[in-house]
This record gives structure tokens, sequence and C-alpha cells, in this order.
């Protein structure tokens, strides 16, 4: 059971180290329930959690949360995130049933008279698998408002983690350097199933003020439909190797190959997404997955890009965060989000991304809890 | 040939009658080559023009264009619209040729000591197909640019026809009397293939300040990969009769019924547009094209919306013109893009509609011929 638990989810030690526990900072498990992924976040005393038997990490794909050297023994707490997907929630009871999550904090609990088991969980399925957690697991889901979560999650990222923001610009990470003092106001926008734009003016103090319903779920369904892929992963993994060209409509497609100088458009700009799709002379199976994947991710990112530019622009902000799971650290991803902000903004605002992206809310969560055990001493 | 000719064309009376026509305003063609469409416009002074041999329109499909009762013979000149796929612009070479289009101007231009055979031609199409006129007709394309085109279109639609604009709330069109002297500026959004946002100033006034890639290419592309249809207004028509909440992923389905209130969205708004689709329980096969459709339709038009929207509020424009081809009277795509808006803009903006809104370009081409006819006194 374990190894078909492991082949679905994906566990991996975060890189960051909690501060030395105390008897009342014990481990805890926060959940992060969104349309598609539910993420977890759980902190450990023991130096093994995390390793499979020969010592090896569980799972090698999770490779966007870095420092993943965690073949050693750590003496202090640490942090843990897994992933499962939304519709295998009972493969997620299970892992965390096997191994104990949601007993963690009990003693604690039960010292300070509160509730003894509970989980603090975050996004709509806190409200969805409420009932299922209470019959499987006889937990309770403390349910913490999800933008909460998110603002608080980057917040504390961004204050206790270094390096943590990095810009992507021709192919290359630039990590940056938070100033405490010059961080507010941002824009935090984060690529799940949708996506969800807010201002950020300070801890605890924001706005969602935009979103769009075209995200990571957009890609990952529609991408479904078009090339029978099995996973999200699978059909970024395709993205790698596609070309877009062959199915966007190219401004040199209509203008015979020219540019379009006098509105700035180069020939290679994409005209319409999917355009030469209308050719009746290729059906579906006629095009590669590959390419499809491209044009889609391409679709999608530029177009999340361009809104939370506008979005910028109108309250003024020129640092845009961008996170959620649709990022996933992949280049393709980054370089077309980076070049949609620089593009729409003319290079007044500046596109940033987050190490621990996908698992903003679920550490948001975490943090609810009053003991918690992250406070400024973090390594990463 | 007649009739295999218009099969694939929808040609149509515009409604528009010129002014009674001298020696010197003769009947002229104009052709828009975008991306996926041929739109032409030509004027006649034969009352039979656009009707075939029983009297009746040659199509009854282009119901979009008002006043379509043209079975009488009409004194002065009239204008008339045509559409053809860019892909089949053999088909639109052969119309062109068959009633002569091309050769309506030539006395004029002859007296004048102009060149002898030229068309109006605007959209990139005019520089891709140049050398095609030339060979099969003979005749040069005189490229007019194709934002200037799209302005000097409406204009002239909105300052000289009457009804013309119109808002679509709740079902109901209501005609928009538009005063001439609070008309500026507006944001006029144009959806072809991709989508094209100008600030209108004045005539000739203007500046392209956004577009998206996610336009009426956009729509009938993936439309066809992932229904099959065989057309555009296939693909509309099947929309009509489909639930965009079997693939759409709603907030109720992530929040397990309820609505996300803090932030305002209801339990029926699209988190993630074909976000169900991520299930691995359904293939393509399994869900209903009409139900892609919808899905495909509302995501476009909401996502049009709202950038609009955004690009309205950036430059403080109240009005919002919507035309292009894709919008084909669609009571849904209206309503989308009107509740979007609405929803945006918390009912600060206004989303108009335009009755001639897929011929805007090749309207804009016509009016560049020095003496086209069109002048302030128009009945539509």
């Amino acid at each position: 059971m374990e190894g078909a638990l492991q082949r679905q989810s994906e566990e991996r030690d975060s890189g960051i180290m909690t501060t030395q526990p105390s008897a009342d900072e014990v481990s805890h498990l926060a959940v992060d329930i969104g349309g598609s992924l539910i993420k977890l976040v759980y902190s450990s005393i023991d130096p093994n959690d995390g390793l499979d038997d020969k010592g090896k990490k569980s799972s090698e794909e999770f490779s966007r949360v870095p420092n993943d050297n965690n073949d050693y023994p750590v003496l202090c707490g640490r942090l843990h995130f897994a992933k499962f997907e939304t519709s295998k929630i009972n493969d997620c009871l299970e892992f965390i049933s096997s191994k104990q999550l949601h007993r963690r904090g009990r003693w604690h609990h039960e010292a300070s008279g509160q509730d003894k088991d509970i989980i603090k969980a975050t996004g709509g399925g806190a409200y969805r698998f409420a009932d299922l957690f209470k019959e499987k697991l006889g937990v309770s889901l403390d349910k913490v408002d999800e933008m909460d979560c998110l603002v608080s999650g980057v917040n504390f990222l961004l204050n206790a983690v270094h390096p943590e923001a990095f810009t992507y610009i021709d192919g290359r990470e630039e990590y940056v350097q938070i100033d405490h003092n010059d961080l507010y106001p941002y824009l935090l926008v984060n690529i799940g199933s949708g996506v969800s734009m807010i201002k950020v003016d300070g801890d605890g103090k924001f706005e969602r003020v935009s979103g769009t319903s075209i995200g990571g779920g957009t890609f990952w369904g529609l991408g479904r439909l078009l090339t029978k892929c099995k996973s999200f992963d699978e059909l970024l993994e395709m993205s790698h190797n596609g070309n877009n060209r062959v199915i966007d409509m190219l401004v040199g497609d209509i203008y015979g190959g020219m540019d379009y100088t006098k509105i700035g458009l180069t020939s290679t700009a994409i005209a319409s997404s999917f355009g030469k799709a209308v050719s009746e002379n290729k059906e579906l199976g006629d095009y590669s997955p590959e390419d499809i994947s491209r044009s889609l991710l391409r679709m999608i990112s530029n177009n999340v890009g361009q809104i939370s530019y506008l979005n910028a622009l109108r309250f003024g902000l020129k640092r845009i965060f961008f996170g959620g799971f649709f990022i996933r650290g992949h280049a393709y991803t980054m370089d077309t989000i980076s070049v949609a902000v620089h593009f729409w903004s003319k290079g007044e605002a500046k596109a940033m991304f987050l190490k621990h992206e996908g698992f903003l809310g679920a550490l948001g969560a975490f943090m609810s809890y009053e003991t918690h055990g992250l406070d400024g001493k973090i390594t990463a």
C-alpha cells in the first residue's frame, strides 16, 4: 500500500527547518484542499521522516523545493510537503493515517484543553470534505480562510526564508533580496485550478482584487481532453518539446510573414491562440500532443501575466509574486509569464516567483496554529 | 458554381443605403482579409444585387444585419456584405470575378487617371494575398491600415447609422442613442481571430492599447479540435443547448456547494474553466459537444470582457464597444461579455454592441475611397 501511495503522491522535505521544538511546539499537520490538488504541510522531529527504506527521498519528481539534501539526520524540526490529487482524497487520508500525522499535536492539545484532534485546513475542500475527515480519521477540520492563508504563507516566506523569491529572465533564475521595509504593497497571483489576484498591504492586510477562471485547471482539463495525458506533470513535461507555432496563428501567418510594425507586433507574436486549428486540413490526431501542450501553456501563462499586470497597474504595484501549483518551477511557464509582464508593462513591472510556490495556502494554514514553531530563525 | 459558392459564403444586403450615386460615385469593393475570415463590402446601384434567382436573399443565415428587406428594387445605392473563410480564398476570388466586383470603379479610376484596377484592402491578408489578387484578378490591393479601418468604420457607424449601437442586458437588446458630442473617448474591442483593444479619441485619433490572443480563432480552433464541428457557426449553434457546468469547475464544486462569500464569489461562479475535465473518469468522447462549446464560449467571452474592462478602467473610459465576427449577434456571447463588464466594473462600465459588428474593418477600407458615396444621409 505504501508503494501505491507513493506513486500517487509526492512527498518531499521542504528544506525549511523549524526551530528546535519544545514540548509545547510539537509537530503539526495542515492541509490545503483545492479544486484539483490537496497540499499537506507537516512538521517532524524525526530525522528519518520523508526518507524511504533506503534513506532516499520518497519521490524524486518534486524538484521545486530546493536544498533537497535531507539524507542526513536533522536535530531540529523540519517541514515536510506532500500533495495528492483531490479526486484521490482517500489516498491522502490513508497517507495521513499511516503516518499518524493527525495525531501529532495531540498531547499538546490535551495539555491546553483544546479539542483533541483538529487539523488546520484551508481551501474549498475544508468545507467539502469536513465530514469525510471526521468519519475516516476522527478529526475535525479547523477551517482557515483561503486568502488569509495564501497571504500569511507568502509573507512568512518572504520575510523569513532566503533565498525564496526570484526573477526568471532569459532562462536564468536570479534570487532577489527582499527589503522588508519596502515589501508592501505587492500583488500576489496564486495560480491554482483558478487564479486569485490579491493586493497585499501588510501582515493580514490584503484585498482579493481580481482573478481569472483560466488557470491550472484549464491547462490540465483542456490538456487532458486534447492529449489524453495521464497527469498534470506529464502534460507539462510534453510542453518541453512542443512548438506552439504549429497551432497558434502568428501575426506573420496573417501578414504573409511580415511584422505589423505600426502597432509593435512582430511576425512571431501570437495573434490567435489555437487559431491555425481552424484549418479543415487537420484533425486533432494530426497535431502532436507536445505542440498542443505548448500552445495551451503559453496561452494560459500569457493571459495570467497580462491580467496580473493590468491589476498591478491599476493599484500602482511594481512587484508581482506568482505562486500556485500551476507553475511547478517550469522554465517555459515562468518565461512566458515574465515576458508577458515585461511586454505589457513596457519593462515597468517585474514578475517574481517563489521557491515554495505550491504550498502557500498550506503553509499559511500551518502557521495558524498558535504554536507552529516557525519563527524568524529559518534556514532553507 | 454559383450554388457551391453560395453555400460557402454569406452574402447579404447591409440595410445601409448609400446616397444616390453620381457618375463620380460609382460602386466600389473593399476587402478585409483577416486570419480566419475575409469580409467584403461593396456598393451597387443594381436593385437585384444580393438577390438570387427567386428574388430571395442568397443566404438566410446572416441574420445580424438588420432590415433584411431588400426584396424590392431600390433606387439609390446599397451596401452589400459578404464573407468567406480565408482558407477558401479562391472561392472569394471567384465570387468577385463572377460578379465583376473588381471592375466596378473602373471608369471612375480611368477618368481620374488613377491606377485602373485597385481594390482597397485591409487586414493582414492584404499583404499576404496581394500577389494572388494580382495574378487571379489582375487587380492591385491598395493597403489600408487595419486599425485605421476599424476606427473609421466604427466612427462612421456610430455617427451616421441609427440604430447601430445597443446594450444587451437580461436577454434584451436596447438601442442606444449616441450623443455625438459625448462619444469620445471610448474603447473599441474588435474580436476577430485575435482581439484588438483600441482607445478612440476622435476621427483618426486612436491608439491600440491592448489585445489578447484568446479570441474568435481560439474559439473556433479549440472548438474544432474538441467537437469536430464543421464551421464556426455550427460550433456557435451547439453552444445554445450546452451547459458549461458539466465541464467548468464552479466555486461550489470546490466549496462543497457553498458560496465563497467573503470574496464575493457565489457557488455558481466559474472557478476554473474546463477544471472538471481533470477527472480521470471521463474522456473527451464522454462530454457532449454542446457542453464543450458552451464552456469555451463562456471562457473566451468572459476573458475578453475582463481584459476590456481593465483597459477601460486604465484610461477612464465608460463606454466599451464590442465588434468583430466572433460575436455574430449571439445572445449568450453578448450576455457573457455584458455580465463580465458589469461584474468587474461593479456596474460602472457598460458593454455595447454594434449591428454591423463583423464588417468594421471592411467598412473602414470602403470609406477610404475618396468617393465612397457614404455621407451623413444614411438609412439603415
